[in-house]
């Protein structure tokens, strides 16, 4: 039994957290907390959570006591309150962008703003990292898209099947937080697709991190708001170096992702969809097509909340403290 | 040929106005107000009027030189502008609340603060005030909602066939205005209903005192956001003081709306929708059915955006100037 | 260890229980049976299922051996199954209407045709008739309307409070089925809101046995269709025998659910809402106002699919067979 | 003033074109055909049209006498009509799939049966066939997807700057039709994507017959659902064989469009959404940005159902009988 506690705990992925954490047989969440709600009723801001007795609090840093704190903190704000958590005995799991990229200049270029605390972290992808996790005390939770792009292209990287990944993304509106703003509002997303960022999103270097080192791979990357509360699936349009038919891709995937607790890999001709994994922590991997020019279709989907940000962060928790991998995440999505 | 001003035109009732004047060919419109996008072309802000060639202004009001202002101003904000306008010799049509009420004590009751500049207004209905609307210079342009539900109920109050009706809405979150709110976050709305002030929405007592006028009839209003963009539909529960038949129910109507160039009354059996509406001035009223209990059910359907509010607006414009009653309003309803 | 056959397992109330089921410490699911789909594996029609081993399988009544049957078949077609079921030892919890109504005349009167083979059963709303399902071998689950609704109502009705009752529902169309219809055609339904059967919904019968058998009350009750998947919102209208403020309604409804497993009475102010629900068995009931005409509102809402079909369909198998009431429904609902 | 009959007009395309033609000033609509629908008024079917007298009919093909028929029925029924109206002396905008190819091989490959009756037509696509449209007594109108991705591409093509475009669509739901479907149903739709044909749409050779003859460029194309009534956004990935800036880009597409009545070419920066076009025949073509690894995206947007099938299909009548190019077609987006 460990104590838990969530720093910004109001959001999206700390109501994630709390969903998932309120039936873990091993975890007691001692602290929620956030400014804005200090003395609230953790219900009256995730009201499904109303079973919970828990109530939001402002608390410093110093004072918190816990074996795990999650940082769900925006950009920025985590590098100033993760080394203290550290330096106090806390292990971390931290859900921002602050300790997912081994260079700092990279980080400092696509955020836009000087780095203070760089700090050694595991990039926390259990699919490439279980071991490193295991061992870790800080956890750089990856982003959404990059679960779900990475997900995707990893195996060909890997068998350098790949030289340049098209990833095109097409993302649900919580992805775009809890705070309304412009692109939240309804009436922007609703019946309608918006591209953004469209050469400039910041997950970029982080997907092109990871399968850089996998296998050298150049990565083009463009999201798309459609009008989908949870999931993200990303449509991978690449040329493959060799000539492979739909079955040697199906089978490179099923062999790569063997035994992996949360990545399924579809029959083919099954195409993956977002209402498989919706509220799951399941990554829906497939398509495995080649068209008459050569072009390779791949096709993740994810919940952008679960395996995209909170489901994943309890999965990283499971391996940190020996807890099996599963435990608290056996749910499956919510089809229809 | 009038000009035209449009104080407030960077929300949706703005947009809307421009979109229906554009065609308009008696009109020019010669100035768009918003303090906020002053000098931005108006086609950065509402993207569908990409043809426009105006530009947002902060014009003060004394400068403005117009035959017929639309004030698309805040409640609180229209009473500040508009006597200053008329003295100007502006006429004018206010889409706000402020000169809505007959009585300015049930104004400041339920808008929760002092009517600074009390005027005698025509409430711009034209299916009661045609010809007192044509002879005013100042034009109070309906809400949305008692839009649609005083043209629900209106016969039966006339004929003196009810005592109360119940007025349940469910209505398009683009009445919660452009600016991002809680109330208007995609994921606040989508995939779900929210119902909100049940008892103590500022449009009750609007319907109330038309239908009072009518008929002496008692008002109960509880209106709810759905997933829709734009749209109204009331559904009026009411128990008649007379045993009527549907077919009864649907003469009585459609005898009230002859000639009637913007309601349509439905056959029976044939249920508004909003669809039906969708982008068009028209309302569609129907349903006409009795329950084993005596409850009679009248439903409407308008766009809250449209009839609602700004195409509203230009009918009351064409009567007051003269121009054809359905001029640059003559486009039917964008199903599906 | 109990062993569960489904006889229609391909529809969403099929899917739902296998969903539940999957993670029931308990049960064994022996049999999913599907005409259409005989042969195919469960995860080809129920995508999110994708762990499931089971295969749909086109077996005759007579050949499924089984502690307990869900007939999750149409209206109609239950009643040509349950009677052999039970003469061959199965418990049965039958998801039709066939064996909701105390009078076989109401039954063939709003169903249109002849009921085959009536027999005693017990309504499966465990908030009523808890002690009554324990000890039944036949549970006629409640409609997805009914159970919003009389949840909404009872209290009052138990109470002696109420004549008649207005409900105007709210639903997500998959209560129209996995079959493609005109009904449930994304084009009818998305940015729409479609009322039906507004005065002849067989469901209306089905509440109104029940509160009047509570309290004589009489129902009037009319259901929307709008752009949502999941979930049933119940706006209840009532005019209120006693003078009762909101704090009176609230504590009647709290002290009458005191105890209730899925049942939340919200606080004062607070709004159910579906997202708060979505794929849980709660039903969450509040909102009592008084407008100023003395007219109360009381609001439900729950998932249809769930709380209003297969989740408490487990809920009644767990009475039946001694299980904890909660045993695999404990999940909260999926918001935002 | 010409008469026009309407084959197939039950359907959205038929809606679409009647909205159109029923404020066109030089038609007359003498028949709208509807097998199934033979003796329903059209409002009934088509309940925006609600003013419409006209009623459907089921004529033969022999007994139609108008001087232009659109024929907007299925891929392999038209080409069994369209001989025979050209034989009598009417002209044809065909709105199948039937007369697009100039190779027949190509058809029947791609639709996977015989082609009739091949017959000399030309592609409806104004913005490269203009002049041969205004002779042409029989116009294939183009398809949906293909409208807006030559839009898109076609620059690009015309001044050899590209080898291979990727084309990743993402397209409203109206585009499945009205008849009920697995596809179309509600339940599958909202609140997801789904990718489907990811390589073999039958569009795909569509786009690159017309990307072949401007430039022989190679054309890779997956569309996916998504939750929208109507519109198409395509996303073009390409890379480009000069090393050109998004101002490059902005200024070739400036000019190669200059003057054409619907097609708007957005600014730097701006991105094409499908709420600016919806409902409307305008075209909006943007985002010109090139990524780090040397990428361009071009974008576009377009309603489906209008420049994408009957808005462009009346664009053609008027270009075929000396209308003006824009009659009729004047309205502007419906945003939000």
């Amino acid at each position: 039994m460990i104590d838990v506690a969530i720093i910004g705990a109001s959001g999206y992925t700390g109501g994630e957290l709390l969903r998932f954490l309120q039936n873990h047989s091993q975890v007691e969440v001692v602290a929620a907390t956030s400014r804005q709600y200090d003395g609230t009723p953790v219900y009256k801001v995730h009201p499904h959570l109303r079973d919970s007795d828990l109530v939001f609090q402002d608390i410093k840093t110093s004072d918190i006591n816990a074996d795990l704190v999650f940082t769900a903190t925006p950009h920025g704000a985590s590098m100033k309150l993760v080394p203290e958590l550290l330096e106090n005995g806390c292990k971390v799991i931290d859900l921002s962008g602050d300790y997912r990229f081994d260079s700092t200049e990279t980080y400092e270029k696509w955020y836009g703003f000087p780095h203070e605390n760089p700090l050694k972290a595991v990039y926390g992808l259990p699919e490439i990292y279980r071991n490193e996790i295991k061992k870790s005390d800080l956890v750089a939770n990856p982003g959404c898209f990059p679960t779900g792009a990475i997900l995707a292209s990893l195996p060909l990287a890997h068998e350098k099947l790949v030289e340049t990944v098209i990833v095109d993304s097409k993302t649900g509106i919580s992805g775009a937080g809890i705070n309304p703003t412009e692109a939240n509002r309804f009436t922007n997303c609703y019946d309608n697709v918006v591209p953004y960022n469209v050469t400039s999103h910041r997950h970029m270097p982080e997907i092109e991190q990871e399968l850089e080192k996998a296998g050298s791979v150049k990565v083009c990357f463009t999201p798309h708001l459609v009008p989908v509360i949870r999931g993200i699936l990303s449509t991978v349009h690449t040329f493959l170096k060799e000539d492979l038919s739909p079955d040697d891709l199906e089978q490179i995937y099923t062999s790569f992702y063997e035994g992996e607790p949360f990545v399924r890999v579809l029959d083919g001709g099954e195409i993956p969809r977002l209402s498989s994994v919706r509220g799951s922590n399941f990554a829906h991997v497939g398509c495995f097509q080649v068209d008459q020019h050569g072009r390779a279709i791949i096709i993740s989907a994810i919940d952008n909340l679960v395996k995209g940000a909170s489901g994943q962060a309890v999965q990283n928790m499971n391996l940190m403290f020996g807890f099996p991998e599963t435990e608290s995440l056996e749910t499956y999505g919510l089809h229809p």
